[in-house]
């Protein structure tokens, strides 16, 4: 099997499946009970917190546990909602589906700044689109469907330039963990589990000043009060076991530089994810004249499996292709390769010469 | 060690540690990806919902996962708001701290009905309590530290009696799998897994209109656009394992009942929890003159642990026992024993003679 979604979710390692099945057992208790059943498990979640202050180079009361990178983003967007009933906030045109959705389906002053063609935020456009009721602004650090890396620390310099109140938010979901993270002009970084090898069911987001944090949502105060609800223990701790993982930077950006070589000799074939200050974890190329739902469902017949545009909502035209400018025909055709820790050259070998393989038989369909 | 805390929350079951360790190789996809890996995943789901309609003796459709019961409890409480601007909720007056603390929080006309002494919803004070601008009656199924059963069913009747157009809603969270559960007059239904021997970060909600419902948050468009944020895929199947065991209820009775008896025979003791119309699961026994607190650290030293009150709002005092009218002092010594599906009459008899033993040495030294 050569699996290239990755950027949809990834298989647990191993070893988070070892220290989620010991917790099982060992630290099943709940961390609010008084018990000393339930301080063993209210110290450990307090030493994973510290593990991912230590990582990100923030504080440990900075570090909220939440049950999707979805819900950090919301999370963020609501309280800041909530605290600036009259303000506007600024969101990026190629946004998770999260922030994107979240736009659609609210009655508030969002405004979408508009991307080059290549997915990187336009930072002039940023800039005019802020005025003194900005209250937030949000950038996604890497793409989720090109990998584009957007400079978080310039972008939100440049809009406090402007506005000093306003508040800075990145989705760092497709980031964490993948490429440098410097989170010193951030003010809230949400980071997700299931795509570094960790569980599902549970992510994260920092917060520079929790006490300003307007909850989504109430209960018995768990997180401090910003997300409450029984703590997901199993799944922080095999979480926290993931963050330790190598992220195989060299392997992987070894894979992806042959496949950019190797598609590039395919005829028809386009490269859309940049090749400056993009994750080599991600890579989205399109075939001319080919369906890529098509093309999809050819690879697996030989246990390949990748994504054609976001897999997070499915059957909708990628909204972030169009942002770049393409016409429908030309995005039919898009495919998103997307690795972890563990791709390797030889799958991607194997991989190219299967999809010469599939490539050459719909063509040959297609031209009967 | 003999754990009475699973009220707080219980150990996972064996067989849904294997259900959950099978899917993290087999089932590890994104049910939102396009290829049959992910399809293998959704069509996973779409069983797993099933089960629980099956269940519940509801649709499949009506059937959502959530993160948590939290979370079910808050999006139903902030959709009725949100859908009903200028409405009124009531709430009852021994709710879980997500009701509670919401109710707190949240600017909105949210009216609290008061408790007789064992726990019971008052009524008559319910009925007066709603007008024609009542959108959503909250009442908790079985209360987390008393065990005492609300008859749902006829509390929805006589509410919508006085107002038709209201929708009622019962947190079951310490009901689910528990008690027998017929949902005929119910509009909303809270359930959770890590009450049941299932995993945590995961949580299911009965809607029976989803198209009125308002989601608290966006994204994907996972659980039909209401519960957004991938799937904890690996939780939903451990979660319905669960829901396959038995509960073994005469056997709980039998133990409580023991304990009961046993309890009475102590001198300065008195049982809290209700004879009639109770869930066997949870008992609320309190200790003239001990620190319940005192006591629980006593017992943990001969690993028995229970619980002080509600295990939710670590070092709050019992919000429910104040609506009991017992005073402060009374308070302070009351303990929860709370039982899942292992839960043995041995156990019991292990615990009796501990505590009585732990009781002695601590009215020993209180009478020094």
């Amino acid at each position: 099997m050569i699996y290239f979604d990755n950027a949809s979710t990834t298989k647990m390692d191993r070893s988070a499946i070892e220290v989620m099945n010991k917790s099982f057992s060992q630290y099943f208790a709940n961390p609010s009970s008084l018990h000393s059943l339930g301080f063993e498990v209210e110290k450990k979640i307090r030493k994973s917190r510290e593990s991912f202050a230590k990582f990100l180079n923030i504080k440990p009361e900075q570090v909220y546990f939440t049950p999707s990178g979805t819900l950090s983003n919301n999370a963020v967007i609501q309280s800041a909602i909530k605290n600036n009933p009259k303000g506007n906030i600024i969101i990026g045109a190629i946004e998770h589906a999260s922030l994107i959705n979240l736009y659609k389906n609210i009655d508030y002053d969002i405004r979408v700044c508009p991307v080059d063609e290549w997915g990187y935020t336009d930072e002039k456009k940023l800039v005019e689109l802020i005025d003194e009721n900005t209250c937030l602004v949000s950038i996604i650090h890497v793409s989720n469907e090109l990998g584009v890396i957007n400079d978080i620390n310039t972008l939100s310099k440049i809009c406090k330039e402007k506005n000093p109140n306003l508040s800075f938010h990145s989705d760092g979901v497709q980031a964490f963990k993948k490429i440098d993270i410097n989170l010193a002009g951030v003010d809230y970084y949400t980071f997700s589990s299931h795509k570094i090898n960790g569980p599902k069911g549970i992510a994260g987001l920092y917060i520079k000043n929790p006490k300003t944090f307007n909850p989504l949502y109430f209960g018995g105060g768990q997180e401090k009060g910003l997300f409450s609800g029984t703590e997901n223990t199993y799944a922080i701790f095999a979480f926290e076991k993931a963050l330790e993982l190598d992220n195989n930077f060299d392997k992987v950006l070894e894979l992806n530089q042959y496949l950019r070589r190797e598609l590039a000799k395919i005829e028809g074939t386009k490269i859309l994810s940049s090749e400056k200050n993009v994750s080599p974890y991600i890579l989205n190329v399109c075939f001319e004249g080919i369906g890529a739902e098509i093309l999809l469902h050819y690879l697996e017949m030989d246990q390949v499996y990748i994504s054609t545009g976001s897999a997070c909502s499915k059957g909708v035209k990628s909204k972030v292709l169009h942002e770049l400018g393409l016409k429908d025909k030309d995005i039919d055709g898009c495919v998103r390769l997307s690795f972890d820790r563990n791709s390797s050259l030889e799958e991607g070998q194997k991989f190219i010469e299967i999809l010469k393989n599939r490539l050459d038989m719909i063509r040959g369909i297609l031209n009967r």
